[in-house]
C-alpha cells in the first residue's frame, strides 16, 4: 500500500457515499446512511483485492460480491457507477419504474448473482458460492459477503458459519459492518465487537476487529483474510451515516433519503461530487474442475410398487451418470428421501447440509448461480422452514430444483408434524414456479430429467408408500400436462388425483364401475401449470368433477382445479374438493386416508353422491 | 443425594427404557434409541428437579418441560407413565388411530405445552415461557429443555441462545442429549462436547459437560444450573440405545422400533420390565404479577386517511389499557409496523425479539401456552421467514396472533423482497387459521379487537400507504362476514376486493358508473372463513364476479372465492381473477398497481370487457 493508495481509497469511499446519498435523494427513498457506514470498506475491496471483470461477469473465475444487507443497495449501485459499469444517469434512476436498478438488488443486473433484501440470506448463499469454488469447481476464487449487524440475530447466519467451518472454506469472507444502529434502535450488542468476534471463533473462524473507515486497517485484514487457512469474520466498527455530521451515527435515519433541502450540504460535507473510474483487478487464469465420471446406463425400471420417493433417488443416481453439473444437497435424511442413492454414486456432488434447511436452500442458490443443476429437499413439512430462502429464491430468478418426501397425511403414523399438507400451496404461489406430483416410478423417473432443464423454482413432491407401477417406462410426462387414465364415451363423472390420490381416485372408480356410473380418471401430474383443457374438457363432458389431494383444502390441487376451470371461459357443472380439512393424528396410512376422506370409498361416495344430485 | 436415591434413578432409567422399546414395538415405529439415551436425564429430572403437578397441568407456578427432540416421544410418554399419570395400557397405544399419544407429542395431551417434531423449535419456544416467568408474570418456575444434538444445525437454535442470554433467564435450563448419532450418520460435532459448550459460552450461557449416563453427575449438574445466574446449557454425551448392547451407539437404528423378535431380549438386558411410580417435586406457592396500568379509554376514530398498519398500532395501544393479558413481539420493525404505540404505552408487555423472525414466533408460542394474547409481526414477506413455526404452532393448538404490514406490490419503491405477495397463501392453508385484511381504520380496530378473542393462527394483513376511512367507528365486523358496500336493484356485474383493492374497485366502479355498468363492491375483510353466502349470492345474481387482490393469483383472495362457490352448489356464472401474476419490480405504489392490473383502471376494463362478453 502506498499513500497513493490510501488516498484514492479515502476519496473512492467519499464517492460512493456522495452517489448513495445522491441516488437515493433522487428516488425519495432508499438507505443512504446504511450505505455510508460501509462504503471505505468497499472501496478498499473492489480496487485491490476483488478480482473481478465487469466485462464479464459470467466468466467461472470472477470473485463474487454478495451484499447480504441488500438494503445497501445505493453502495452497490454506487460501486458499479465507479467501476464504469453504468453511468451516473442510470445511478439516478434507482426506484424507479423500469430501472433495473431496483430497491434491493437482484440478478437483473448482471454483476448481481442473488437477490438479496430479506436480512441473514446473502452469508448461506455465500456458502454456496465457495463450496462450489473449494469443492466441485477447484476455482480459486473468493467470495466476499457484506453483511449488516442487524442481520446477525438470524439464525441462518449461524448455519452459515457452522457449514463454512465445517468444509473448510477458506475461501471465503464475510465482513460485518457493525454500524451499531438498526432499524428502530441500537443492535443487540452496539459496537461490541468481541460479542460477534468471539462467536465466530466459537464456530470455527478466523476473526479481525477493525475500524471500519481505517482504509490501511481495511487493506491489511483483506490481506490477512486471504492468507487465512479458515473462513474470515472481519468485524468493522463503523458509524451509520459516517461522513455527514448530521446523519452520522444519529437515530431516525434508517430507510430515508435525505430530504432535497439538505441534500446539498450532505454532499458539499462529503466533499461534492467526484468520478473516480477504477478497475478491480481481474480473474487469474485458471479451468473448473470437471466432477464425476460419466457413464450411458439406461433409467431404471420398474414392475413391483416403488415409493415414488425411492424412484426420486434412483433417477438423481442414474441422472449423476450423464450430467457433470447435476449436485444434490441432503438435510440429513438422505435415507427417508433416497438421495443417498445418489451420495453412493457420486459422493463428490452430494452435500451433506445437516438438519438446517435454510442454509440448505442458501447454498442451492448460491451453487446454481455458478450453473450448477442443484437439487435440495428433505420432508416436505420441513421445506417450510426455508420458506423465505425459497421466496427469494424466486426473486432471485435462480433454478431451484426441490423436492418433499412424505407428503400428506399418507405418511401414517409419524404424526401431523412430519406430515406436509401445506407444501403444495405454497409452492404453487411463487413466481414462476413448476410443481409436480408424480404417481409412480416411471413417472418420477420422466420428471426428475425434465426437472433438471427447467427454469425458475421447481418442486416435486414424493410418497412415502409404495405405489404400482401403472405407466409404461416410455410414457412421456410434460410440463403442464395431465394423464386420462381411464375413459369412456360416455363418462358420468370426473376424478381429478395427483400422486398417492390417482390411486385411490382408480380404487374409486372401480368401486363405481361396479354400480354402472363411468367415472373418467385423470392423474394431474403436474399441478402447475396445471392441464387447464383438459380439465376443461372433463368438466363440459361429465358435468362433475370430484378433485381429491393428500394436502389441505385450500392452496392446493382443488385450488388449481377451479383456477384453471375460472380462466377459461364461464363457470358450469360442479365441483367438489376432497382434501384435508382437520388436523391429523397417528394412525396407517390408510386409516389416515380414510380420516381425511381422500380414500377410495370416499371419493366413490362423493362422486356417487353428486350424479345422484344431478 | 443418598445412595437410594442413585439407585433409584437407575431404575427409573431403566424402566424409561424398557418402556419406549416396549411402546414403539407394539406400534412398530417411533425413536426408542433416541429415547433411551435421554432416560437418565429425564428420571432425575423428573424425581427431583421437575417442581410440577400433574393432577393440575394448568398451575401457573409448575416447572415446563419441552421435548425439543419431539421425536423422542417414547420416553416422554413412558415419563407420563412413570408419574402415574397414564396407564401402561395406554401407554401401548402409541401412534395408533385415536391415541392422544400420537408419533410426536402435541398439547392434546394435558402435560405438553406446545407441539414438537420439527427440529430446532423447543428450544426458541422455552424463551417465550422462561420469559414469561421471568419478565411478565415473575414466577419462579423453572423451564427445562431436552434438545438433540443433531438440532444444534438448526440457526433457530442459535436465535434462541442470543435472546436467552439478552434477557438474562436463568430461569432456563437446556439439556442437549449427545448421541453422536443423527439420522443418517455421525452429527457434525459428534461426541465433541466443547464444541457445542464453546458455542454456548460465546453466546453468554452457562455450560456444563456430563456424562449423560451417570446419575450423580447428572444430579450435580441440575442443581449448579439451578443456581445459576444465567440460562445454564448442560452437554450431555450418551449413547443412542444405552443399555441394549445391539442397539448402544450402533448406525442404523435411528427411527426405528425394536423387531418383535429382538424385544424380549432387549427389554432383559435391561433389567426387565418395571413399574416405578414417582411424584415430582410440586410447585412453590407464588402468584402471577399482573402487569400493565388498565384504563378505559374509547378506540381511536379516523377522519383522514390514515394507513391500516398505523390502526393497527393503535389499536394495540389502546387495547393495552383494556387488557392485561395482551403482550406484543417485535422483530426489530416498529417504527414499520406501528407496535412501537403499543411499546410507548406498555414498555413492559412489549418483546424486542430483533430480526429474527422465528425466535419470535417461537417465544410466542411460549407465551400463549401461559395464556398470554399475544401479538406478533413483521412484515408480511417476512413472515414466511417463520413459516414452519406457524405450521407447528396450528398442531400446538396455538392461539397466535400475526400481522404483517407492507402488503402486495403497493409498496411500491422497496421492490419484490419486501412485498408480501405470497402471505395470504400462506396463512389460509392452515388448519384453523383466520385471516383477515381490514380496508380502512376503523376495520382495523374493530378485526384487531376480535383477533384478541380468536383461537387458533389468526393473522392480519395491513397496509404501507394511507387509506380512505370509508366505515363508521361503530360499524360491526364479524369474522366470516363481508360488506357489499355498494349495490343497486339492478347490479351488472360484482367487484370482490380486500384491503387496498377494495378502494381500487370503488374507483372501479366509479368509472363503470360513468359508462351506465352498475357495479356491486363487495369488501371481503375476511378471507378466511370467507363470506361464501354473498359471494354466492352475488355471483347468481350478477352472473360476474371480478377479484382483485393484492398477491399473487394463487392461494389467495381469488382462489377462496372460487372454493367458496364451489362449496356452495353448482359453477354459473364467470369468475374473473385479478392478481400479481409476474415478478415485480420498484416503482410508485400506484405504478405498480397498475403494473399488475389490480388498480380501478384495470378492474373497470376487465368488468366491462365481460359485460361485453356477456
Amino acid at each position: 500500500m502506498t499513500a497513493t493508495d490510501a488516498e484514492r481509497w479515502r476519496e473512492l469511499g467519499q464517492q460512493l457515499r456522495v452517489d448513495s446519498v445522491r441516488s437515493s435523494a433522487a428516488a425519495n427513498s432508499g438507505h443512504p446512511t446504511s450505505s455510508m457506514s460501509a462504503a471505505d470498506l468497499m472501496a478498499v475491496l473492489a480496487d485491490k483485492y476483488l478480482r473481478y471483470d465487469f466485462d464479464a461477469p459470467e466468466d467461472p473465475r470472477n470473485d463474487h460480491l454478495i451484499f447480504s444487507k441488500g438494503h445497501a443497495s445505493p453502495l452497490v449501485y454506487s460501486l458499479f457507477k465507479a467501476a464504469g459499469a453504468i453511468t451516473d444517469e442510470e445511478l439516478l434512476t434507482f426506484r424507479k419504474l423500469g430501472s433495473r436498478l431496483e430497491g434491493h438488488p437482484t440478478p437483473i443486473i448482471p454483476w448481481v448473482d442473488v437477490a438479496t433484501g430479506s436480512l441473514g440470506q446473502g452469508l448461506p448463499i455465500g456458502v454456496g458460492v465457495a463450496l462450489a469454488g473449494k469443492r466441485l469447481d477447484r476455482l480459486d476464487y473468493r467470495v466476499w459477503v457484506l453483511c449488516g449487524d442487524s442481520e446477525m440475530a438470524e439464525g441462518s447466519m449461524w448455519e452459515a458459519f457452522e457449514h463454512a467451518a465445517f468444509y473448510g472454506l477458506d475461501n471465503l469472507t464475510a465482513i460485518i459492518d457493525v454500524n451499531r444502529l438498526g432499524q428502530t434502535g441500537e443492535t443487540m450488542h452496539g459496537w461490541d465487537l468481541d460479542s460477534y468476534a468471539k462467536r465466530a471463533q466459537a464456530f470455527g473462524w478466523h476473526t479481525i476487529e477493525i475500524d471500519g473507515h481505517d482504509v490501511t486497517s481495511i487493506d491489511a485484514a483483506y490481506t490477512e483474510a486471504s492468507a487465512a487457512d479458515r473462513p474470515t469474520l472481519i468485524v468493522a466498527r463503523t458509524e451509520k451515516g459516517h461522513g455527514v455530521s448530521f446523519l452520522a451515527n444519529h437515530e431516525g435515519w434508517h430507510g430515508k433519503a435525505v430530504p432535497a433541502d439538505q441534500e446539498g450540504a450532505a454532499i458539499e460535507e462529503l466533499g461534492g461530487i467526484r468520478s473516480l473510474v477504477i478497475t478491480p483487478p481481474g480473474p487469474e487464469d485458471l479451468k473448473p474442475l470437471i466432477l464425476g465420471e460419466l457413464h450411458a446406463e439406461p433409467a431404471p425400471t420398474y414392475t413391483d410398487p416403488v415409493p415414488t420417493r425411492k424412484a426420486f433417488g434412483e433417477a438423481l443416481a442414474w441422472l449423476a451418470g450423464h450430467r457433470p453439473d447435476l449436485v444434490v444437497l441432503d438435510a440429513e435424511v438422505g435415507n427417508s428421501t433416497h438421495t443417498e442413492d445418489f451420495q453412493a454414486v457420486a459422493p463428490e456432488r452430494f452435500v451433506q447440509m445437516f438438519i438446517a434447511e435454510q442454509a440448505m436452500v442458501g447454498a442451492q442458490t448460491g451453487l446454481q448461480a455458478l450453473g450448477k443443476t442443484a437439487f435440495a429437499g428433505t420432508f416436505g413439512a420441513f421445506l417450510s422452514r426455508a420458506a423465505d430462502f425459497v421466496r427469494m429464491g424466486a426473486i432471485s430468478r435462480a433454478n431451484l430444483r426441490l423436492f418433499g418426501s412424505h407428503a400428506g397425511v399418507s405418511i401414517g403414523e409419524d404424526g401431523p408434524s412430519q406430515m406436509a399438507v401445506e407444501d403444495l400451496a405454497m409452492f404453487r404461489t411463487l413466481h414462476g414456479s413448476t410443481v409436480l406430483y408424480p404417481a409412480d416410478g416411471h413417472a418420477t423417473i420422466k420428471l426428475v430429467t425434465t426437472m433438471c432443464d427447467l427454469p425458475g423454482i421447481s418442486y416435486m413432491r414424493t410418497t412415502r408408500e409404495a405405489t404400482p407401477v401403472i405407466y409404461d417406462p416410455d410414457e412421456e410426462f410434460p410440463v403442464g400436462g395431465s394423464k386420462t387414465i381411464r375413459t369412456s364415451g360416455d363418462d358420468a363423472v370426473t376424478l381429478i388425483g395427483a400422486g398417492i390420490t390417482v390411486h385411490t381416485c382408480l380404487e374409486a372408480a372401480d368401486t363405481l364401475a361396479t354400480e354402472h356410473i363411468v367415472a373418467r380418471v385423470i392423474d394431474a401430474y403436474s399441478i402447475k401449470p396445471i392441464d387447464a383443457p383438459t380439465i376443461r374438457r372433463a368438466l363440459e363432458e361429465t358435468g362433475i368433477v370430484v378433485v381429491a389431494e393428500d394436502h389441505r383444502v385450500e392452496g392446493g390441487l382443488g385450488d388449481a382445479v377451479l383456477g384453471a376451470i375460472a380462466a377459461t371461459g364461464p363457470l358450469s357443472g360442479s365441483v367438489h374438493k376432497l382434501a384435508v380439512t382437520d388436523m391429523p393424528g397417528s394412525g396407517t396410512a390408510e386409516q389416515m386416508r380414510a380420516w381425511a376422506g381422500i380414500d377410495g370409498a370416499s371419493i366413490a361416495s362423493a362422486a356417487r353422491g353428486a350424479v345422484a344430485a344431478r
